[in-house]
C-alpha cells in the first residue's frame, strides 16, 4: 500500500464536489436477503480456503526465490512472466499481460552519517522518486521540526542552506505519511538542500520505511531519504543541544528511462452476463527492499488463490470474474491508470471493483468506497463519506454478505474504502471494496527489508482468501448491481 | 548483560557440590522489621530519585556523545575518563580507575550472503571473539538444525565442510542463548567451517543481535555469526525445498594485543564500619553496535544517581558505599575478576555485592543470589538454589526492604540472582543481588544497533534509581549482615 500524491489531489477535488450522483440499478427490496441466498456457496467456499495451501506456497516461491520486485526491475519483470504461467496453470481464461509503462527509479548507493559533534553512520533509505546527490555528496548543518507548522516559522532565514528533518511522532500513517509524501517540497520551497524524515512507523527498530514522495512542480528538486526513529530521535536530541549539528549525505538515486511491464490479468468468464466484471486483484510490483510480502505479494496471491477456488469448486457466476496484478502501484500507479483507459466507456461495466493492499493479517470486512475516501490528507484520513439512499442500500447488501464472513471476524462492513489501483476506476464511477484487515502489525514492517514471508501468518492468508472468494463470487452472482459514484468530470 | 561462558563452567561445578557453608552473623531476631526503621529514610530516597533529572542526562551524554564503548576501544576509554571525572564532580571520595587488561576484539569489516538458489544479502553481525574467515571469504553449502540433537544426527557425514545454521527458535534467553555460545564449537567438531545463529531474540524485524562465543580448547576455530530471524527461517524454508543451498561469509574478525583499560570506583566512606563495603554497579563496556543505552549504560548511571542521592540527602551510612562501573562484561569479564583479585582476602569485607545489568525497564524487585544461579545451562536458566537457614533469613530481612520498595512496584525479593561481574565476588561468599526488571523489551534490543537511549523511558530509569537508593542506603546500614555462601575452593 502507499499514498499515490496524484490521489491526494483528487481527494482534495471530490471533497469540494457538492453532491455526487449515482448510477445503479432498481434496489430489489423484496428480495431474500444474499446471506440466506448464498449460505450453502459461502460455507464451502470458506471450508475450501481454510484448507488450501497452494496460495501461501504461490506466495512462498513469489517471495523467496523472485522476492523485491520495484517497477522497472529485472525480478519484477520475472513475477509479471511466473504470474502469467501461474493463472494459466490454474485454468484461467484470456490470461494476458496488459502492457504498462512504468516509471524506472532506481536507488544506486546511498548513505548517511553524523559528522558534527559526534560521528556516527545514519540508518537511512533514500525515499523513491528521490533525486540523487552531487557525486561527491551533501554536507550540511541541520535543522529538526516536528511539523509543518515549526518548519513554516523558521522561515528561509532558518532553512536556507540547510538538511531538513521530520521528527514527527508517528500519528497513525494516513496522517504522519504526509511529511514522507510532501516534506521535500516544503523543505525545498524554503531553501533546504536536503530532508530526511522520520520513518513512518509506531516501532523504533533502527529500520528506516522508504515510499514514495511527491515533488512539487515549483519547487527544486532536493534530495531525500527515510532514517530510522531512532536517528531522528537523536538528530533532535543533538541539535537540542543547540550547537550545530551536521550531517553527510550521499545518494546515487537517479530515473532511467521507463520501462515496458504489464499488468497481469485472467477470467472465470461470466455465464449470463460475461460483459459484466468483477474485478479483483493487489499489485504486483514492491519497493527495492524486503520482500513485498505483506506489500503487496500477499494481495496479489489471496485474490488469486480465491478466484482459483470458486473455479476449482465448479460455481459459475453469472458475471465474469477477473483477477489483475496491477503494475507499479508504489512509485507511479500506471498499472491501474492504463487498465482503466483501456477499458474506455465500457468502464460502466466494472459493475465491482475489490483491492487487496493492507496485509494478510486477520481480515476483518470490507470498506465501500468513494473515490479518495481512503486516502490520506494533511489533515488526517479522508472522513467517511455521506452516503445516497441508492449507497445506502447497496451498503446494506454487502453487510448481508458481510453475515457469511462472520466465522471468518470478517463480516465488518463500513463506508469509505478502494485502493490506489482501483482508484481510476471509482473515479469513473465504479464501485470499489477495499479488503480490511486488523493492521496489527502492518505498518511496523511497510516498505522495509523486514516485510517478508515470515509476516504472513498461513492461517490469516487463508482466512483472507476464503473472505475474499466469498465476496467476490457473490458480486459476480447476485441479482442487483452495488452503486457506484460518478466520478469528476476529469479522471486522472 | 552476557553469559559468560566461564560462569556457565563454573555453575556445573558449584551444581555438584552437595553443600554449602554459610558465612554471616547471628539473627537479631527480636529486632524492629527494616520496614519501620528504614521507613523515613526510604521516602524520602523514593521522593528524590522520582523527581531527579541528573541520572538520566548523565546517560543521555554517554550514549549519544561516547556511545557504543567495546574494550579496547578509544570510545571506552573516553567513557572511563568521563566517568571518573563525572563521580568527582559528584563529590565521591577514593574515586579511582583500577588498572584491569582486557581483551581487544575488533569486528572490521563482514559481509554475507545467500549464492544459491537466490542471491541476496543477509543481514548477519559477528560473534564476538568469533575469529575471521580467509580473506577471500568462505563459499559453502549450509545445513540448518533446530537444536543440537539435529546437529548430531548429521553426524560428521553431514556437516563435514559446510555451514551449520542454528534455526532455534526463541525460547528466552537462558535457554536459546546456548547456540551462539557453544555453537560454534559444537560445529566445527564435527567439521563445519563456519556458523551461522539466529539471533537470540523473540523479536523479527531483520535486525542482528551479536554477542559472545566460547571457543572449545579442543575444536577447531571457525567463524561464527548471528543472522536476522528472518534470513534464518529463509534459509530453512530454502534448505527444506531439497536443493543445495550456498552461503558467502566474509568476516575480518581478529583480536588484537590486551588492552589497559580499568574499573572505575568511587565511595562514600562509612561512619561507622568503613572496612565494611557494600559494592554496586554496572558494567561500562558495551557491544561495538548501538549505544550501549539498556545493557548497560542505564546499569552504571542508575547506581551512581543512587550512590549521589544518598550523599546529596546527607544519609551517613555505617558502612561504606562503593561504586564501580566494571569494565570488559561482555567480552571476558576481566573487570570483575580483576576487582575481586584486588581485595585478596579482605573480600569478606564485602557485605553485599549489587549488579544492575538487565536494563532499566520497570523495576521489579531483587534476586538474592548464590554463584551461577542466575546462569544459563544447557538445559535452560538454572533452578532457585535451596535456602540455608541463615540465607532464608537474610531473604526475609531482604523481603522487609522490599516492602518499602512496593510504591515503586519493586517489591519483589526472590532468591537467585547475581550478574557476571559480582560474580567473582559471591563465589568468594559475597552476598549477591541481582536488580530485576519486567524486561518487557529487553532482548528486543539486546546486543544490537538499536540498542539506544530512546529505549530507556526516563520514568523507568528513576523509579530503578530509587530501588537501587534504598536498597543499598539500607544494606549498608542496617545492624546485620546479609549471609552469603563460601565458595568453592578455587575461585576463576
Amino acid at each position: 500500500m502507499t499514498v499515490r500524491p496524484s490521489s491526494l489531489v483528487a481527494s482534495f477535488l471530490l471533497g469540494s464536489l457538492a453532491a455526487l450522483s449515482c448510477v445503479t440499478s432498481t434496489p430489489a427490496q423484496t428480495a431474500k436477503p444474499l446471506n440466506e441466498v448464498y449460505q450453502p456457496e459461502a460455507k464451502r467456499l470458506i471450508a475450501a480456503a481454510l484448507d488450501d495451501p497452494d496460495g501461501y506456497a504461490n506466495l512462498t516461491y513469489l517471495c523467496d526465490h523472485i522476492g523485491k520486485r520495484i517497477s522497472g526491475s529485472e525480478p519484477l519483470g520475472r513475477a509479471i512472466t511466473w504470474s502469467a504461467d501461474l493463472m494459466r496453470r490454474d485454468g484461467l481464461e484470456h490470461v494476458t499481460i496488459q502492457k504498462v509503462m512504468v516509471p524506472h527509479w532506481v536507488r544506486g548507493h546511498e548513505s548517511g552519517s553524523i559528522t558534527t559533534p559526534v560521528t556516527k553512520p545514519l540508518h537511512m533509505l533514500g525515499l523513491g522518486m528521490s533525486v540523487g546527490t552531487p557525486a561527491a555528496g551533501i554536507d550540511a548543518e541541520i535543522v529538526v521540526v516536528r511539523n509543518f507548522d515549526e518548519l513554516k516559522k523558521l522561515g528561509k532565514t532558518g532553512v536556507q542552506g540547510k538538511i531538513v528533518v521530520f521528527n514527527a511522532p508517528y500519528e497513525g500513517y494516513g496522517k504522519t505519511v504526509m511529511y514522507r509524501v510532501v516534506g521535500a517540497s516544503e523543505a525545498a520551497k524554503l531553501g533546504a538542500v536536503a530532508m530526511l524524515v522520520r520513518s513512518i512507523t509506531p516501532l523504533a527498530l533502527q529500520l528506516p520505511h522508504t515510499g514514495t514522495l511527491e515533488y512539487e512542480k515549483d519547487a527544486p528538486k532536493i534530495p531525500a531519504a527515510a532514517i530510522s526513529l531512532e536517528d531522528a530521535m537523536m538528530l533532535a536530541r543533538l541539535t537540542s543541544e543547540g550547537a550545530p549539528v551536521k550531517v553527510h549525505l550521499q545518494m546515487d538515486a537517479h530515473m532511467e528511462a521507463d520501462a515496458e511491464s504489464g499488468n497481469v490479468m485472467g477470467e472465470i468468464v461470466g455465464s449470463e452476463k460475461p460483459e459484466e466484471v468483477v474485478v479483483l486483484g493487489g499489485h504486483i510490483d514492491s519497493w527495492d527492499v524486503g520482500q513485498g510480502a505483506q506489500d503487496d505479494g500477499s494481495g496479489i496471491m489471496a485474490t488469486l488463490e480465491a478466484v482459483n477456488l470458486i473455479k476449482r469448486l465448479g460455481l459459475k457466476p453469472k458475471r465474469t470474474i477477473r483477477i489483475v496484478f496491477w503494475v507499479n502501484e508504489e512509485n507511479g500507479g500506471t498499472g491501474g491508470e492504463a487498465y482503466r483507459k483501456a477499458l474506455g466507456e465500457k468502464v460502466g461495466n466494472q459493475v465491482a471493483a475489490i483491492e487487496m493492499d493492507g496485509g494478510a493479517e486477520a481480515p476483518v470486512g470490507y470498506g465501500y468506497g468513494s473515490p479518495g475516501s481512503r486516502r490520506a490528507t494533511p489533515n488526517g484520513p479522508a472522513a467517511a463519506p455521506e452516503l445516497s439512499d441508492a449507497e445506502q442500500h447497496s451498503l446494506d447488501l454487502l453487510k448481508q454478505v458481510g453475515i457469511l464472513l462472520e466465522p471468518l471476524g470478517a463480516g465488518t462492513i463500513r463506508p469509505g474504502g478502494g485502493g490506489s489501483d482501483i482508484e481510476p476506476l471509482m473515479m469513473a464511477g465504479v464501485p470499489g471494496l477495499g479488503e480490511m484487515t486488523n493492521a496489527a502489525h502492518y505498518f511496523d514492517w511497510h516498505h522495509t527489508e523486514a516485510d517478508t514471508i515470515d509476516k504472513v501468518d498461513p492461517v490469516e492468508f487463508r482466512k483472507n482468501v476464503a473472505s475474499l472468494a466469498v465476496m467476490t463470487y457473490i458480486l459476480a452472482d447476485m441479482p442487483e448491481r452495488l452503486a457506484g459514484h460518478a466520478g469528476p468530470g476529469t479522471e486522472e
